[in-house]
């Protein structure tokens, strides 16, 4: 983002790479999935459309690239479990609104859920960071039963929060204090983690047989 | 959907219209926003291309008029709030999922949901046909204070489920029976209904004077 002079064409292949994914990263946020192409990205870049392709493959590879998730979950799960169980879904919610407060935060997150509603790719990567690495970790490891059913119940809560606070921009919501808003879905989080659910008749989910 | 030749080239203006709608909802549907083209919306209607412009003038109009909900608030409300005011959260999960059940209910939301997070116009629509429409009235018909704040918390676990069981398709949420996931978001739902909310502490939601 500025200062580095990333809209000079490139002449060694030393910060190709790093300019393209620049380039990328900031039209997947601004335009979406859809409206990006590899010639604009290249354009941006001052590279060759062809390295685009010579480096990454296809849009689907390079956006799973740079769609990087503005956190690491091993960093993130000690600091949400630690303490009270029953204050976990408040600790979740504070992190999420934190994340989403900061630009960049905010920017790699919209960017995912935005192509996650017409791209396979970045569907399986919020299934794979988002719900898998994180939330029903985060459930695994307080000890809950069901914890990929309670990850994808988290996941519906802040996805959703996403797309009402920042994307579709709904108010009072979207001016809310984010302290507010983390404060009211905490409770939300804290059942899906820990509270009980309605019992699973369906044959997607076979319970194991006793013993 | 078939039966009726809606890929025969019109005649007459009587039929133009209806055909560039039905091809619209299909491509807005199965293709998303993004990669809908005026052009072919109007070759699967068997119209002219400046047909589609004559009758609707840009993509976003063409889409704010074929993208309706697939239910009417009016109908929908007084069958959400009679009965127990404890239960309305249960209600409401209820149709929620009985609408996303159903495929041509299902397609219309995605479709407008997918919009959303690209198209302002769609994101209006979301605003205004799902949050101020029907949420808030509900929450504003059962009593609740703080009507438009409480239907954007409820549009935050609507749109979320939408996303997270069939959109982005989390297992084993995508695959549990409709019933269970009603039954799980339904407190969630109740509790933004009529539950305690944090204090709003915001200079975005002024309360009013009092007297």
């Amino acid at each position: 983002m500025g200062g580095e002079g990333r809209r000079g064409r490139r002449q060694g292949p030393s910060g190709t790479r790093e300019a393209i994914e620049a380039s990328a990263r900031r039209q997947f946020a601004e335009l979406g999935y859809d409206r990006t192409s590899l010639r604009q990205v290249a354009i941006e870049a001052g590279v060759d459309p062809t390295l685009v392709t010579h480096y990454f493959g296809s849009k689907p590879r390079l956006f799973a690239a740079v769609a990087q998730m503005p956190f690491v979950p091993k960093d993130v799960i000690p600091t949400v479990i630690a303490g009270d169980r029953a204050r976990v879904g408040e600790r979740l919610a504070r992190f999420t609104l934190g994340v989403m407060e900061s630009p960049e935060g905010r920017g790699r997150v919209i960017s995912v859920v935005r192509a996650a509603t017409a791209e396979p790719e970045a569907a399986r990567m919020i299934r794979d960071r988002i719900v898998h690495e994180l939330l029903a970790t985060i459930a695994e490891e307080i000890g809950s039963e069901r914890a990929a059913y309670r990850g994808s119940l988290l996941m519906s809560q802040i996805v959703g929060m996403t797309m009402a606070r920042y994307i579709v921009k709904v108010e009072p919501l979207a001016s809310m204090p984010a302290e507010a808003v983390a404060a009211d879905i905490a409770p939300t989080l804290q059942r899906y983690l820990t509270g009980e659910l309605a019992e699973d008749t369906g044959p997607a989910a076979p319970q194991a047989p006793p013993g």
